[in-house]
């Protein structure tokens, strides 16, 4: 189901630039009982990739509105994937002055990942494909993402839930689809994304609660040593909350008490 | 005016993943009377970008097919834009094994470049935005361009004809939407590709004559000293064909023998 630029369809104009050069932004919002989850949040990094990249920003309360009309389903849980576009047109690379943005707002059901995934944790793989170094474009959620395509594309077992990320210089800094943490020499550590890799808003949320709790928290380049090393490690995005990793290519861990504190509080906000 | 996956239409599935992650290829071909230019080379191209990054290639005569069928309008000289997606759907990131491809065929007018440009050389710019590092991706013509949008957001002057993009690491690749050459010590020099840029079809042709010219011609690593100290400067695409280069950021340069002789046989090919 589709709602673009307040219209019931499931169509774009083939002229849209997210289409031609997957100029444009997107979040990928949790929905619980037709409520949009952490929508200040996502609104916030949505305008503030807007900014960033020159993109017009859809007015938030049309954006509310939409989102809340398409939510309203009667399902439970379901997930809310909202785009937005630089527009329609200009003369190649170069947009038209003033261009207005398009909003693609679609609702998906929620993926059915096995509740023991999040209690017992998940076994992970270290994928092969490489995320480039681009400072420009660290950090957001933008459309171009064939690097994330690549990497996902490189394993099928079903019970090898998400796959690492190195750069090209060999640092680690998130899964295909969700941040890292880990948890070593009693504090917590997060890749920094200073070249790469998407700021989720639950990674966000995690590195303010464990300043709550008093735990230091650093965001930092990691290396696969480090991982190996780590007490406790665990992934985090909008839909899944946190997950703690159980294994790593051979590698094992238990679930360590941080994880599980930090994974009740993400709970807990989910719930508010 | 569209031909989608055959179908005289100007809207795409929203849920196309050309649109949702810049997952696909594409191709900007010169039209000639209604006839495709360099029609083997594009699909040789486009061929093996597919098979890079594991997308399903269209049927070629098919393509041809439908090129000439839209091609085919009276227009003297014409862009034709071919993109190719790895289709709808999947699950995230990750594809459903054997999606078809979407094949989003689109007919321009050709840019209207000054005649000047041709003969007396163009005024380039530096720009600011830098291109990533990501081996994966280097040399493919593919859908993941925000770099190149950002590059060209960069200057509204008319009288600049193209932007020269360095990569993060300070070489010089290429223009935002032009391969680079420059001629020093009485030889060419292309940026060599290894690491980001897009393998151009004008690029291949312009290394292929030079050496039926018995001019040595490499792929190097090039850094704006290189450039600046360079006796000839030459930008092709598959559209402008050789823009002689007159101005760097106000450094000069004489339209010299090599770029002509080299800009008269790609003109050649385009007649023959």
């Amino acid at each position: 189901v589709f709602l673009i630029d307040g219209i019931q369809t499931d169509l774009i104009d083939a002229g849209d630039r997210g289409l031609q050069y997957g100029d444009g932004l997107f979040e990928t919002i949790a929905v619980e009982q037709g409520e949009p989850q952490r929508w200040p949040q996502h609104m916030a990094r949505l305008q503030a990739g807007c900014e960033r990249l020159g993109i017009s920003l859809p007015d938030e309360q049309t954006l509310l509105e939409e989102a809340r009309t398409l939510c309203a389903d009667g399902r439970e849980r379901t997930v809310l994937k909202v785009i937005v576009t630089r527009g329609s047109g200009g003369r190649g690379y170069r947009a038209f002055a003033g261009a207005l943005s398009h909003r693609i707002l679609s609702l998906h059901p929620r993926p059915d990942y096995p509740i023991a995934w999040q209690q017992e944790g998940i076994r992970i793989r270290v994928c092969e494909t490489r995320l480039g170094l681009q400072p420009a474009l660290a950090g957001l959620k933008h459309l171009n993402r064939l690097e994330q395509v690549l990497a996902r594309s490189e394993w099928d077992d079903p019970d090898i839930a998400e796959g690492l990320m190195l750069d090209v210089g060999g640092r680690v800094v998130e899964g295909t689809m969700s941040n890292l943490f880990v948890v070593m020499d009693g504090r917590l550590v997060t890749p920094s994304l200073t070249n790469c890799g998407v700021a989720g808003i639950i990674r966000q949320e995690v590195m303010e609660a464990a300043r709550t709790m008093g735990l230091a928290c650093s965001e930092e380049e990691l290396s696969l040593d480090d991982v190996e090393e780590a007490d406790e490690l665990f992934l985090t995005n909008s839909l899944i909350g946190v997950w703690p990793v159980r294994e790593v290519e051979g590698r094992t861990y238990r679930v360590g008490a941080t994880s599980r504190e930090l994974a009740a509080h993400v709970e807990q906000v989910k719930e508010a």
